[in-house]
């Protein structure tokens, strides 16, 4: 029989490396996809490339969108900083400036067109509702929402094979993702989940950084990130 | 007080720039948005930005999106042929090849993150029930799910200014969609619905144009539209 496929939105950081490994250990053939949105942290891409073969992900494309043409975000708009130093209570309670307007929705729509093309039934998506409480776009009902927006968008719905969107790190804590991963094999080495790395390592101090490193600090688990040293900045 | 502010979706076809011209006549400050998806009737992008101009729009975007990368669809796909010659009713029963997969999903999403970005309150699409009921994503259940992920989706869903999806043409006929453009000076003579264009002509026989000419016989208004001669072909 032939196995489920499932597309897995893969940013090459921590969350969505995680995120792959999980669907590659429930059985399924996974097709990973990476977005090219135009965000200052490129590199990401390149090592969503080495994590994908890594995890044997059975493929993974690049799509570019240009979201930086809105702007709005620091993300994507180098005239707006990315905060440093904040911290994770902080985080919690605002929407930050590294918010990127429709993110999640314009990467679930992109999911959805492939999912669609290639008859997978299911895609997965490393967001998490614990840390990043500040952003909408990552919130359950946000979920169950596009979900239902994906059985009515599609062919597959029509015909009764409805896709689903899974969120398996939804309610874990950074340090949970980071324990599961681990016990998954996923070389977090190689994944990068900083917002504003300098040569290509990571800055140790946009919320990204902060967020990861404390995952590694309460999970006990040694942090394998190369992070930028005094002074090279 | 400040104009309220829409992003209008726009093809350039005849049912968006009728869209475009419904919101520019309710009094908004129109943000035309096109979206280049690897379509192989480009020229519609050329079209679009004329339209724009034409009927006052504030400014105009393009965004590209590589759709094309998934394939699927005779819309992007040069591998699959275009349906030439169909019926309305077989049009009104069957998922054309020309369905792009989750295409109103990713258009909508680019249209969110635009009018997030610009602070508008209302995206207008011009989506229709009647004549392309084979699509799943021109259901009006589709736009209400939409609706409801753009509430939850945004910073502007949280503070408590939801964003609306707009469909005014979604329950008109093509004759009525051409009469309440007529009624708005709509430039018919240069928009472009043809999914398969010859030389920068309507070819007259894909499902688009079909539906278009029909339109226009039955509102008993000339049609403006450029067809590829016989001998050009």
């Amino acid at each position: 029989m032939a196995r489920r496929r499932a597309v897995v939105l893969l940013s090459g950081g921590l969350d969505s490396s995680t995120c792959l490994a999980v669907a590659r250990a429930a059985g399924y053939e996974t097709h990973a996809l990476s977005v090219d949105y135009g965000q200052r942290h490129r590199g990401e891409l390149a090592r969503a490339r080495k994590v994908a073969r890594a995890l044997g992900a059975k493929d993974h494309r690049i799509v570019k969108v240009d979201l930086s043409a809105f702007g709005g975000s620091a993300l994507t708009d180098r005239a707006i900083a990315v905060p440093k130093g904040r911290s994770p209570g902080r985080m919690a309670r605002e929407i930050p400036v590294t918010y990127v307007p429709a993110r999640n929705t314009v990467l679930l729509a992109l999911a959805l067109a492939h999912a669609e093309t290639i008859g997978a039934e299911d895609v997965f998506v490393g967001v998490n509702a614990i840390d990043y409480s500040g952003y909408p776009d990552c919130r359950p009902e946000f979920l169950r929402a596009f979900e239902k927006v994906a059985r009515l968008a599609t062919k597959a719905g029509v015909s009764g094979r409805p896709l689903r969107i899974r969120a398996p790190l939804l309610r874990l804590s950074k340090a949970g993702i980071v324990r599961l991963g681990t016990s998954l094999g996923v070389p977090f080495r190689i994944t990068q989940s900083c917002y504003d790395p300098v040569r290509g390592r990571a800055c140790g101090r946009c919320d990204a950084c902060v967020l990861r490193r404390k995952g590694f600090a309460e999970a006990g688990v040694p942090d394998p990130t190369l992070y930028a040293g005094r002074g090279e900045r």
